[in-house]
């Protein structure tokens, strides 16, 4: 349903073309700093209208904090955060209003539920997820507190590979990638100029997101169900338009003998740690001191200028399609700041049941 | 923790040189015609020492239902599953106490727990998936009176790939795997040299495993975030040795275009399907009516004959390590019926939740 | 936490003194006809300043439905419900900031959560109730589709009992609620003037709220430890100033013998009912298809304005506090919706887990 | 279902005439010392056959430890426990099938399940209550090692209310219990006297237990829904037989006046207490550091020898019934180490998610 976590639970709630959208983060521990700018600068980072290739619709997304915070510090009850809808034009989607689009949930929402609110995609939008990188933003402030930081970016967009940087340091690896026009912290402008090439033929690209986790300790997770990466996959896969997952080598571990495949236990500086991170920072599902190493497979976006076939579902007869409107040909550099979001609710909610981070500060 | 589902609920217990491993389902609906037999016939898929590649140990794993079922039949109480061990020597375990094996699990339950039992791997074995597959034979049974049907193989080992089958029919797709020495729908003989190859060299290999549902009718599935796909992908990566886990063209979808990802709507058989099913039957995480297509990245095993590199945790000191015993050199084709039990368990836990199958029969 | 339930998911949030308070009600079945009045209906019940003893804030309790519902009926999608706060005066709190009040939350939360907003009582406040009382008029309206209606009053306060009226029809027994002044069906004017007394000496006085379920099916209840019963328990202690629950002849029965307290099962109208009905409706835990008949034990309003003993939390030293300001002399009255409120809540919950609502209406 | 507690989780199995009854224990830290004795000195306690009033059933009760513990200490992994069956005689119960006996859950259950084993009252048994116990024994253990104690007793019973004794030490309150024939503090033999004249008069009686815990801090409790006073409710409302619950004063607090009811801060040791202890050590739901304080009102035993009225569900037809076989005519004293163990539990659960115990010792 629409609630996340045990300990740092995040309840979405909100349509596209509704009054807003916004969160519930109940269980984050009292006592932590917390501005309303704290969120709305990661709400600012997926933003449409930043670059040239994200669809144009002016959204302000501005936050408002309801609840849970008392003179800047949280009190440990439901912080609630609201953002309301602007610039909303529903008269396009009165079109599509039998006729599902292909790629989209139009379809399988009206056979689970009925009676649907489909204007600009409803609850199953991109748009939704500005309420999950608001509850990320809580989670990320929190994490910072105790070492940890994830910094994701588009690691491939339409076959061409970020290649050759380090990720060794969330504060290079970030300046990389806010520089760069589709967060990628290399190829960024090949990526961009496929990406144009494929809106200039009304058509849309996929591409991967990787994700990093600095600073976690070892001893997150909770076998045999819960495990760490088990749980990151389901938030992962909760993202719209994400349709694999995989950690360190990943599907690469297919392909590999065993000898090559494990990491060699060392010391260095006096810790336990591995030779490489081929694992990306799992064994058993529980974090091993390494950094954490995530990547989830992005489709190009749904919405494409072409026409498309489709069934009316009144008539019950076939028909073909033609999505009207702005559409951003790629929805990976907007979905970046939503993998970091969620990666974050994740450990935070590690963080809580393992005891890692008190339910006091 | 070691619980798992909502309405179908498994609980998992019971480690690898203990007494036995087993399992309790909670939330199977009344009325379901259930023996023993049929869970035995489940578990003997995953019992060792069937092929040449497998590893030795005999395990009977003979299944006891100590309650739940009344004259053939369940009557909606737990159904609690035990599997007694046998054939356990604890003995060479006690040499690896304090030096963890590259790629297991040893270093992190003990960075966790503090107090481990990890002889045989404890709980992090393998051996505790044979809980699952016990109570994914419930959950199999609970579906097939639904029509909905989920067949497991191993798609790739060791990067020889299962091609050129047909995977339209639950029966006769069954066959082809079940005549195969890998559980593989084709090219089984070579996969299975590859892993002979491999264990001559005192190695592992590893590969993809892919599971298809057949009958899933539209509309299983809880956004936003417990979304069937996702759910699925938690169930899947829980699994020991799972990387990574894609639905439908998965990774693939990276580097596609939007007008090749999506799927037409189509009307066949005066139903509304599509005519690719490159999203592997998931549309915003909800069941589209057409076969759900998963898979799972399987790691090469992690004991391997050869030397590799640890640490002595209790003198902290780096040293040498070789693991000894009989070791399985690709576990995929054990693990084949784990991801179809698992599978079966989300699909039995949505099916409840979506009032798809009711709760008394 | 902060939310309750499993398929009617109420999340509360928001403080007394706050911008204002709220909840989200996820998992209502999709195409229920639900408007604003709906909910404003409610909540005007537990409005304060409506007879001579409620506190005199002028709570305006506007309720705005900011997502889920569209032209009129519920999506299936979190129906998310916002009260502004107005008329807030945090002044006087000031001076209660190291000294807990007797009788409330002030003490256990500042020892729990150590940075709190106590500010009118902070979310221990019961202005907290409106969010259930706004989330139970969702669940009422649901349940009164399918013919359950729960109905509450005062059924004693400060020792005087409401005795001699009929509560085998719901219609009826709301008009008897209705027209008093202390929501009780008989002798509410000898209650309002022990009220009145007791205000005249700076003091309060407690009570009892019973409440009724009519409709209720047989089947409703998850044993072994989501009874019911159980679960209504659980529900009602949540609410503030509540301190004892019981069911049917409650502690009663501690008095009586097994030949009274059994209820004999009879055929009535070609039904299996009871002829009594001293379980309350409830056998195992588990509704039996009589009215459900539920009683909560609520204490005296813990502010008073006579001199109490306290303790300065600062210089740790005992002292004596006067609370100052405006109090309502008995809460049982207003208390009333509130426990309608979350039986109802229960109950949809209920239906909706065993399958006598469906998901999708 | 048939789970309790988020991190101190009992999931509990078995019907009365099946192979035996059982539970799982997930979520205890690891490190715990714990043997199999811990657990059956409890066991013990509710055996029956050990007073003159006991039902005659011979139950060994001997449980098993198949999981979780790995020389002679946790390791944080599912604890498992089983108590097989023995003397089991259900020929008597093929009588009753269609007809259910008043008080009992045969009905609700048949209407609910339609597929049952009531056997021995199947799993509404009060023998399911052994899993409880066996898993309160690990509860026990846990918390005594931080300093927590709980002590329940015989209250009041057909009537005679225990009362002259001081409920301030556990060691010494405990002794007074294990003393008497009926497990209450005083006045023991005078109910053991009125248990046996209603059992002279094949009737049954009923009473209230109650429960004190001694040592709990500060902050356990979480508002606004998982209130500790409330999970404590539901936890004893999942027993059978219960019917009421009341913390501190409890339904006594409805007579009184405000200035009563509140217990006054003081400065005692110089720790934070107050004067009196009439909430029950409970505000806001938060536990305050005093000693806590529940009721539990118990219902005569429903199997009596007397004649009854029922109706007989195959023919639609009332009838009379007389139930058979061996009765207890008080389930009070045996249902006292069931509410010291569901107790337990909330208390240990609470402690965990508070973080008041690690989850690794």
């Amino acid at each position: 349903m629409n609630s996340y976590g045990r300990f740092f639970r995040v309840t979405s709630f909100g349509e596209s073309h509704g009054y807003g959208i916004g969160c519930v983060v109940d269980g984050c521990p009292s006592g932590l700093a917390l501005s309303r700018e704290d969120i709305q600068v990661e709400l600012d980072k997926r933003r449409p209208g930043q670059s040239p290739t994200a669809s144009e619709r002016r959204e302000e997304d501005r936050v408002e904090v309801l609840s849970g915070v008392f003179e800047g510090r949280t009190t440990g009850t439901p912080i609630s955060l609201l953002i309301r809808n602007v610039d909303v034009d529903s008269s396009k989607y009165e079109a599509l209003k039998n006729t599902p689009r292909p790629g989209h949930a139009d379809y399988t929402w009206r056979m689970k539920f009925g009676w649907v609110d489909l204007r600009g995609g409803g609850r199953a939008s991109g748009r939704e997820t500005a309420s999950r990188v608001a509850a990320g933003a809580v989670a990320k402030k929190l994490l910072s507190k105790y070492g940890i930081e994830v910094v994701a970016y588009s690691k491939e967009i339409a076959g061409i590979k970020a290649e050759g940087f380090k990720a060794d340091n969330p504060g290079k690896l970030r300046k990389l990638i806010d520089s760069s026009p589709v967060k990628a912290p290399a190829r960024g402008e090949d990526m961009l100029e496929a990406i144009l090439a494929a809106k200039q033929e009304k058509d849309s690209v996929g591409g991967i997101i990787e994700a990093v986790a600095f600073g976690v300790p070892p001893g997150l997770g909770e076998p045999v169900f819960d495990k760490l990466d088990a749980d990151i996959a389901k938030a992962l896969l909760s993202i719209p338009s994400v349709k694999g997952v995989e950690f360190g080598a990943g599907f690469g571990f297919s392909r590999m003998r065993g000898s090559e495949a494990n990491d060699a236990f060392i010391l260095r500086d006096g810790r336990v740690q591995t030779e490489t991170n081929r694992c990306g920072g799992f064994l058993g599902g529980i974090s091993n001191g390494m950094q954490l190493v995530v990547r989830a497979a992005v489709k190009p976006t749904s919405s494409i200028g072409k026409k498309q076939a489709s069934v009316d579902l009144e008539k019950m007869k076939e028909t073909v399609l033609e999505v009207g409107g702005r559409h951003d040909p790629c929805i990976v550099p907007r979905a970046v700041p939503v993998v970091e979001a969620m990666l974050s609710i994740v450990l935070a909610d590690h963080s809580l049941v393992s005891g890692l981070i008190p339910r006091k500060l």
